[in-house]
């Protein structure tokens, strides 16, 4: 196959939940894409440093490495340009520059924090390890535990904190307009990251975007909901 | 003249404030199209009610109106297909709707508090009061000066929720990319809007956001920067 995919995975492979893997995904899906799934785990930097990267996703093409979703989506853009368009001109490629930078400020950044200990349960016993000690750095070392602590006050400022996307949903059934593109992609990956990974119930039913993520979940013959992963 | 713009003014008549109006603005320079002004206060509700709103911008074509912002910036798209696109193509459009939502709730309802009590200065005395009795409502009561007592860590606030906004542009001159269009107007009007009516600082000089506005208040021969306003 011309194209493959590393994935980020924990103990079952066949379970990827990386919100900017899934971003990936979906745009393949949306090109009428398939790749060869490589799957692909945490302590295993040996396995992509050769292909220029730290981390995931890497899309190789024809074995050439292309490195980071973002770069990925444009990548899949300019060169399968004759498949539907992941930014609907060259306006909302543009556009999309702002909603990647909500993805992964607003929505990975504010998920993160209400499902961060729910994620070593996911993850064989080496991954779980460096995963705990690395993310624990990060938050100036409280344990995960600790900074999941108050997910119950924290997922309803996380629920405000999505008012701007809540409110284009009321105008418009996706980000992208009528029917979703890359823009709405990189959004949902989020969504599917804390799906795969964890219980907790980050919307509430009555939400827009609650109705928006069940349509995201049925995309491309249901392909984000048939990949395991918790009822949310 | 074929195009009309009632714009909100206070006691100078040549001064627009509104951010909505700033949008409308921006959008007719984009498209290469001047717009007779029409000055309107506060209490001129029924200057505008023959035109079907209680609100500006209201735009007059071959004096048919066209009333609400986001509805004027897309009849100029459409009805001025051959001027310079403000959106980019269709992707473009779809995604300014969530631009919008971010003008409206996040700069505009962010400044608002900020810059509050600094409006009625700006006004004649019927105007103020209307202001004020109307906006004092909406704040459960609240006297103008202490909702915006409290501006010296608001706005510390304020700048945090830029963030998205920061990040984007950290990676291209716009918004919209390598040359502005409405979704960066969107959210310019409500700079400007600030710099019209308030000497408050919104953002600090080394913010890539500071250096955003200061290209767009240069913008269409400075039209922003040579309106009457505070110095920002």
């Amino acid at each position: 196959m011309s194209l493959k995919l590393y994935e980020l995975v924990g103990t079952d492979a066949a379970r990827p939940f990386s919100p900017y893997c899934w971003r990936t995904r979906m745009a393949l899906a949306h090109k009428g894409l398939s790749a060869q799934s490589l799957p692909w785990r945490f302590t295993e930097k040996s396995a992509i440093a050769p292909h220029g990267s730290e981390k995931v996703p890497v899309l190789l093409h024809h074995d050439r490495p292309v490195v980071d979703s973002w770069t990925i989506a444009t990548y899949l853009e300019d060169n399968f340009p004759d498949r539907p368009s992941l930014f609907g001109g060259e306006g909302g490629r543009a556009m999309a520059r702002m909603v990647n930078a909500f993805g992964d400020i607003v929505i990975v950044g504010g998920i993160f924090p209400l499902i961060v200990a729910d994620i070593p349960n996911n993850l064989a016993e080496a991954d779980a390890a460096y995963f705990r000690k690395s993310r624990e750095a990060r938050f100036g070392g409280k344990s995960l535990e600790q900074v999941m602590a108050g997910r119950d006050s924290g997922v309803v400022a996380f629920r405000k904190s999505l008012e701007v996307m809540r409110q284009t949903l009321k105008k418009q059934p996706y980000l992208s307009g009528s029917t979703p593109n890359y823009a709405d992609y990189i959004v949902f990956g989020g969504f599917q990251w804390a799906r795969v990974v964890s219980p907790f119930r980050l919307l509430e039913a009555d939400d827009p975007i609650y109705a928006w993520r069940e349509k995201l979940l049925d995309a491309f013959d249901g392909m984000a909901r048939t990949s395991p992963g918790h009822e949310v």
